[in-house]
């Protein structure tokens, strides 16, 4: 036993919860700069935290013009709004992207760094506090220490890591997704699900991680096979396995399956949390396949072998998108550049990463 | 669903862990004073945190005048060499009652109440800044938001309970423990389980704290049968279940098994422990004769019935102390007057709870 524990966000669960417990938002400062895009004007999210703002006698700005997959350009816009209006403090609300621009504006804002300097690591201990507000099951964003941008120097996405990124606050309620669109559900629901199973195939994954992935694992996949129009219950308890396994993945990282699926976003715009769907049946198999113990625990907390894993994956993933063969080979050679290959329960060679790529999206052998 | 997670401690786990990762103490101050007993410089703790702190260039004076089940006037003094000494952080090093004192010592030192008012609750926000080190795998206090003092003007034991209680960083390190004799770890490790059992058995007991106390007692049941002399491997397993009992109560509180044993306790000097094991057994009883789910929950995660896990207890307990009839019937009347009696997921009556009595510690029905 050799490991540490560090989940230092206060998560908050319950329909309601914003409204109810918003004094919670009163120690943060004394204005926010609230960063979401557009959906959540539309699910409600945006009027609680507001009038939670309000009664607590604090003062907010939003700031919703984040879009998927965010750039440098967009948080940097971010912060120059963050200062002008002299924010103290800053509100995500939405899915993973304006989560993550507001993780990014809060560093950045308090750690001045040029584009180039900003994936290079090394980040202080201090950025502006946070709370954040998931309007989608998926992510876990609200509880992890990072912030994935989209990274123009790299041509992927890059995750910008730091203990100052864990959040204040999260406050978690079904309601803000019951009415996302299948498509969404399904794919967040597949990115919950990758980073639970991810989880359990890193080297450093402990009895801690261990316990949140399995049981986020053991949520998540009775639920996967009905997205369409899942009950509240069920919304609920999505959102409750995305936050387990984003605290799993807080301890631990993610695998290979993101660092190639980033790949697939950036040049396709394959929805992240799709592009882990399309990637994780055949990487399991491939640590089936190697004989990693981890797996055998990842089917027993689902209750399912590793053929029923990949079936369920592929019905919610539907059909695929057209990768050509050449550009799956160019990926796989960049894999093995990427930090999160390394460091997993079995090193791939980059031969293992180009048969993953093609078998799931080609449907062949490499 | 409606609950919160709050579990802020930075947990690290491992042999040698103080030495290996004493750098992260670092930010808690420039001062230490640190609070233990007499064991801690037998089973290396003191030398390690020491060693540590000499490293990062940190002060430290120990206070090691603390007595099991510690008193107020004992936190007063170590108050007052705090602030003799300009001490600004607290490390808590022992068993329940070090770490305990430390906790009291560190939030009564930046908020100044008279012995009347100690147990008056409504505490700031505000504390010294704390680390923890347990050498015994029993009480959980690393990470929980408690002190429990001795309590002359009740005649009991009573806790003090503040967010600002809880500590910054928890070290783990099983190699304290493995010198321990068989009858500490045994009454720790029947305070642990009653832990993560009590915390079941709690109305506010959520998704959250039933991960943390299934997965603490199916680690623990199995231990309980083997602690004469325990290998290891049993000691960290026993330390990290202790810890995940801990983040249960955490977030529960305890139940009236904890409030009656603090009357054997006070009265008798019953070792805390011990005396939940005592009256475990039977409250798990009634919960199951009143039909109470969680009960069937906790035999699931343990792998045995109520009436084997009695029968468990019972032995580790061994022979029981004399309590006179007519003590118990005071017991009982007053138990009904405090304040873990209440939130139980069964309202016991007070013949309920003279029974429970009765039956732990004469063996008979009331």
């Amino acid at each position: 036993m050799n490991f540490s524990v560090f989940l230092p966000t206060n998560v908050i669960v319950g329909r309601g919860c914003v409204r109810a417990r918003g004094a919670e938002l009163q120690p943060l400062g004394s204005h926010a700069l609230i960063v979401t895009g557009k959906s959540s004007r539309a699910n409600g999210a945006l009027a609680d935290l507001c009038a939670a703002l309000s009664k607590n006698q604090q003062r907010y700005t939003v700031f919703d013009r984040v879009t998927p997959n965010p750039t440098l350009a967009c948080v940097r816009e971010g912060i120059a709004l963050c200062k002008a209006v002299g924010a103290d403090f800053v509100v995500g609300v939405g899915g993973g992207s304006p989560m993550d621009a507001a993780k990014a504006i809060a560093i950045l804002a308090v750690e001045t760094r040029t584009d180039g300097e900003v994936f290079a690591g090394n980040y202080g201990a201090r950025a502006l506090p946070m709370a954040h507000i998931p309007t989608t099951a998926g992510t876990g964003s609200e509880v992890t220490p990072y912030a994935i941008l989209t990274n123009d120097f790299a041509r992927t996405k890059t995750s910008i890591t730091s203990p100052a990124l864990f959040p204040k606050l999260a406050f978690l309620d079904g309601a803000y997704c019951d009415d996302l669109p299948p498509r969404i559900t399904k794919n967040t629901a597949m990115d919950a699900f990758s980073h639970a199973a991810e989880s359990m195939l890193k080297q450093v994954s402990s009895p801690a991680s261990e316990m949140c992935a399995k049981e986020s694992l053991r949520i998540l996949y009775p639920l996967l096979k009905a997205l369409e129009r899942p009950a509240k219950e069920a919304r609920d308890a999505l959102l409750w396995a995305s936050c387990l396994a984003g605290m799993a993945i807080a301890q631990t990282g993610t695998t290979f399956v993101h660092g190639m699926g980033y790949f697939l976003t950036y040049d396709y715009g394959v929805d992240h949390g799709r592009a882990n769907g399309l990637l994780l049946g055949e990487t399991l198999r491939l640590f089936e396949e190697n004989g990693v113990p981890a797996v055998g625990e990842i089917c027993a907390a689902c209750g399912a072998s590793v053929g029923e894993i990949c079936a369920t994956l592929s019905d919610l993933c539907g059909a695929r998108e057209t990768v050509p063969r050449e550009k799956c080979a160019e990926y796989a050679a960049r894999a093995m550049q990427t930090k999160n290959i390394r460091a997993c329960k079995f090193a791939p060679t980059e031969e293992d990463i180009l048969r993953i790529f093609t078998k799931s999206l080609i449907g062949e052998e490499a």
